[in-house]
């Protein structure tokens, strides 16, 4: 396996990432980016005749930057010296959910996140939040010296890549503090040096026009040349000693960070400057990286193969680089960004990061989908195609907007109006996702005093369900037939596959779903006392499960859609059972004969289409048999649906296809995106840089 | 002439610009840039028979980015549309100080910004500061569609590339305005449209992949893709009609924008959202547009050559482009940055501004000036190489910071501790540049207020300079001969020419304006009464003039350097003139013996230099006869000096001269960089984007 993939390393709702891992200047400390910050970071070390410098491969040699002073009479720098790379093969890398190391002779790199649980702003304590929310991850050096009858250097900085503001001294700012800084932005403090320490006069920080103007200068003056790109610490080992060096990678935004609607970083609350970060990490690093380290335990402990585990914590590390927790009108809002599309809180996302996110942090849920309800739902009118509209009613935008701007309400970034194909609108399908996410909140956590408050939205939702089936009731057969007024043919999440999966109307991937959601409402309604609501919801998941299973064809399928226009065999048709059986319902539900016939029949589908058309010849999976583009996050979803609701055994199969997908994710040219989900024919494609892989999780419940 | 040289079109202290007139994406709204934004900017018209899209050629062609979106089946455009350039030898421009216009055809597009004075904060009302700091310029475009029988389209927009936040519509979030912008940086509003205004539904506002996604669309609503990284309006003009549309280009900042010292924008006192900028605008425009257009015949009711007025009016925009009004615990500071290089208020660029400032805001000087007391002087010891130390005395830093970074204080960003050549320090050379700017100020402000408070500080430069003449008083002539124990050896603001004029000890050019400074300090000591310091100053400008004027060689000019180690010949040895002449006290003093004698000895040079090794060979002035180097700004103020201070009569010289340094300027690759400094061998290599040319100003003053 490739090991020189980037990976996010990530502070909490911060939509920040120190990205590290591919090879040159390809990762860095970036904020609010859809893409690494592409910034030479350089983690090295003298060698023992003190005459080089070699460094981890996570630069771009600066030959060219050299020349440019090559004219000048007074050289600070003797032209033939130059940083070093240390052979790939020869690094190891041990990659976890914490933590993140990289092992050449006698160094060592580590980058420590967190993985821990937000609590609920209205609840939570100022210092739990404050922790939790602290916009920084740690760094751990190691130089083993112990062979050495000489002090070393080491050496760790960046070549920040703003385009508005100086490299600098954190210093400079804060007496307190010794660090590296670009502008009010990016910071690395040295948590060990304090002027009572020892260790302190180990540690100076250099700047310079280059990463070899720093370290074969002249004099230590030299090495405060301000106006220096470069900034890096000079970390002093004293011989025959093995010394750790502790620094803290720190981000911060202040003031207004988004247009439309007006917001801050809620970690501004506690943090009002990246200095204040800096202090904070500085004087609870030890406390800090013991707790976070703890999460590597997380998975380490559990019965996964090698390639899940890895698949599990990519994906969670590329969920965490895009989340923010914004402060609006002293509300929180928790965001997360579409990886390299930046569009924020895409729903169709949200119903995929949900089993995470109840896991995690179940409020962030409800805050999410209270959003859409206040600021992204609409009403519409819906059509067949004929000319003629009727009553649709209430939906919810594909996303909040894109980029840090809020779309305005009623509309998302997205969704164009009067289109079909790429950009058109989602509109049944962000309905049924509203209704899975809320509904499995509400069984999940019990949480039926919310459910009760937001009565009047899921009956709304119901009725305007049921609308989309038909306006005529007598016509009704559970499966969406109706588009939306607001485009002529509405499409789903899978946009960008072909009709098997794209196309909303009559597609038995949004009838799974949409089967889930009359599921959930009916119990739901039964719960609150609403009986006749309920009833309507049973009667159109009795039809719907009715039109499925009983369209499955003579070779044992059923068709991707249901207009007889398309033939192809899909997968996540089985994707609506994970709601019901995420909300702990499935058990009780299944019972009911249309359900066991639904199952029966996505197990006979899933055993077809799995042997004859949905496997890449490598054994990859393949989510429908007429698309060369998958998706790992919604295979993720499937594997786990297939082998712990429908109780397939996949395991010959998983081995060797989770092989491959890993093989897709540490592609040595593609891995630069991190986790990333549409794959086309083997090569990453789209949806680079992505947070929905964490449907992985759902594998810790099997 | 190349009439295809950016320019910059800047509102004043919002270090911004809406940088244009370089084709390709060489242009563009940026803020806080040492250089053009390089944004696409769309400016154009449908053709009559309304087939297709011409514009001026300030974009680059979107080619590959409809090729990204060729695989999908739903294309909202036409593969084989493209947007048409203009060709560039039918374009018309005037260039002039407020106004800025291209024409071709039926359309014409001109953008005006503002060339005023900013009074003192201190004494100004807020509706003086905010008109006159409102951050935004303006833009008319109209099109003379009267010999059509149609209506025909317009546009006008851009491609924004801030890497934090989308492109969004003003409109959403705030329904007064209707406009386009990026995040909460950058804005274009339409100042006509208004609810009530007939104008208002002739305007509307697109969003698109690309120009032609929007040009091409086939309907209204595909034109409201919000993910869309290009925005325009479309204006309608309706058959038979000559139409005028106005908008604002607006920009702004909020929240703590420098480190090290953290500050704000000082016009968000009156402007705290882009949208307030807008609406201001918008309500406003007329007035300001009537207002700012007369600064146009600033330049154009004198009397100056076509190329000299094209150098004043291109070096003032580059000027304004560059200057950042700070508000710092509420207090103002006046910020220059230095174009490329960004460092703020470099004091030798101050020393040059001086002229201009002293014209338009007084205020700013002092203001900078008591800066550079406050944080930015220090104390030191100084050598001649000898291994011993003496006393020095104050002096001041290079510059404040570089790039929104102020550093520390007693420190600039440039100078290096214990260096030479490039990024050394420049302690004697900023020493006099304070005392004559200082000086200047108060004779032409007639401030003996001010110069009475800072007299300490005028006595503690009077010392010092003295001491770095010689600290045995017997040894003095006036000259420069001992370093600052921070370097090795100092260098003066020609820190990349040779010798001839980067080096400060023993040098004629720093010896000019070290005479200008006890000359200056003579005068004003006199006035406050403190005749022993008169006495001290005058007799080290006496000891100075003689040693300077009984240097003159056989071949009737002054050698470079006076230790004998250089032979150049160099044109900066007249600088020091213009100090006295502008504070208006040459006239007495010229009367004293040793100035006759060095005005004398310093007309022979000048006349025997520029005869003799100070032009290029195509005519163009070249400040040292050793260097292919030639510094713009010091050429003009040379020129000044030379025609009005020592009365040679330059015609037939200059306006071939000025014609060359025009050619200069309007390289037909380098004049990407709008207004530049440092020419090597005729082309533009250094000081890029610059503010330094203001010294044009003094053309004004003969």
């Amino acid at each position: 396996m490739n090991n020189f993939f980037n990976a996010h390393h990530s502070p909490i709702g911060a939509f920040a990432s120190f990205t590290l891992g591919f090879p040159g200047a390809k990762g860095g400390i970036g904020q609010e980016l859809g893409k690494p910050a592409n910034q030479n970071i350089y983690i090295g070390l003298q060698d023992i005749a003190k005459n080089e410098f070699t460094a981890l491969p996570f630069f771009q040699p600066t030959q060219n930057k050299l020349a440019d002073f090559a004219n000048f009479d007074d050289k600070p720098y003797d032209d033939s010296k130059y940083l070093k790379s240390y052979n790939k093969q020869d690094i190891e890398r041990q990659y976890q959910m914490a933590t993140d190391t990289w092992r050449i002779d006698e160094l060592s790199f580590s980058i420590i996140s967190p993985v821990e649980s937000i609590e609920d702003p209205a609840q939570a304590s100022e210092s739990e939040l404050k922790e939790v929310l602290l916009p920084a991850v740690f760094v751990e050096l190691t130089v083993d010296n112990t062979n050495s009858q000489h002090q070393r250097m080491a050496f760790f900085g960046y070549e920040g890549n703003d385009p508005y503001s100086a490299m600098r001294f954190l210093q400079d700012s804060n007496s307190e503090l010794i660090g590296i800084a670009q502008g009010n932005g990016t910071a690395i403090v040295s948590c060990d040096s304090n002027h009572q320490s020892e260790l302190s006069t180990q540690i100076v920080t250099a700047s310079g026009l280059s990463i070899e103007h720093i370290l074969f200068s002249t004099s230590p003056e030299a090495n405060q040349f301000s106006i220096g790109t470069t900034k890096a610490f000079l970390l002093t080992v004293p011989a025959g000693v093995t010394q750790t060096f502790r620094f803290a990678v720190c981000f911060h935004r202040s003031g207004v960070v988004t247009s439309g609607l007006a917001s801050q970083y809620f970690y501004n609350r506690y943090f009002t400057t990246i200095e204040a970060v800096a202090s904070y990490a500085k004087q609870h690093h030890l406390a800090l990286i013991n707790k976070w380290k703890k999460s590597d335990s997380l998975v380490d402990n559990i019965q996964l193969s090698d390639d899940q585990r890895f698949m599990l914590i990519h994906a969670t590390r590329s969920y965490y680089g895009s989340t923010q927790l914004l402060d609006i009108q002293h509300k929180p809002l928790w965001v997360v960004n579409e990886g390299e599309y930046r569009m924020m809180n895409t729903l169709d996302l949200t119903a995929d990061h949900l089993f995470f996110e109840l896991k995690m942090n179940p409020w962030v849920v409800k805050n999410v989908l209270e959003m859409f309800i206040e600021r992204y739902s609409y009403e519409d009118e819906i059509h067949n195609g004929d000319g003629n509209k009727y009553t649709g009613g209430l939906s919810f935008c594909h996303d909040m907007g894109v980029a840090n701007v809020f779309a305005k309400p009623q509309h998302s970034a997205y969704e164009v109006y009067g289109n079909k194909g790429l950009f058109s609108h989602m509109t049944c399908e962000q309905l049924v996702n509203w209704i899975c996410c809320a509904s499995t909140y509400t069984f999940k956590i019990q949480d039926f005093d919310w459910a009760e408050k937001q009565l009047n939205i899921f009956e709304a939702c119901l009725n305007s369900l049921v609308n989309r089936d038909n306006p005529l009731a007598s016509a009704r057969d559970g499966v969406m037939s109706f588009n939306s007024c607001r485009t002529i043919e509405e499409i789903t999440t899978y946009d960008s596959l072909d009709a098997s999966l794209g196309q909303a109307c009559r597609n038995i991937y949004l009838a799974s779903k949409t089967w889930a959601a009359y599921i959930l409402m009916h119990r739901l309604f039964l719960q609150l006392g609403k009986y006749s609501l309920a009833d309507s919801a049973i009667k159109q998941a009795d039809l719907l499960a009715n039109t499925l299973y009983s369209s499955i064809n003579e070779q044992g399928f059923i068709a991707a859609v249901l207009d007889g226009s398309n033939q192809s065999k899909i997968i996540p048709v089985i994707e609506g059972l994970v709601f019901p059986y995420f909300s702990g319902i499935l058990h009780e539900v299944e019972q009911r004969p249309s359900t066991k016939a639904l199952i029966n029949a996505l197990t006979k589908h899933f055993n077809v289409v799995i042997n004859n058309g949905c496997l890449f010849e490598n054994g990859g999976w393949k989510l429908s048999s007429t698309s060369e583009n998958s998706w790992l996050s919604k295979i993720y979803l499937s594997q786990f649906i297939a082998r712990k609701i429908l109780k397939i055994d996949l395991a010959s199969n998983t081995a060797l296809a989770d092989s491959i997908h890993v093989a897709w994710l540490t592609d040595e040219e593609l891995s630069y995106w991190a986790w990333s989900d549409q794959i086309v024919a083997g090569k990453i494609s789209a949806s680079k840089y992505y947070p929905r892989g964490v449907t992985a999780w759902l594998w810790l419940e099997e």
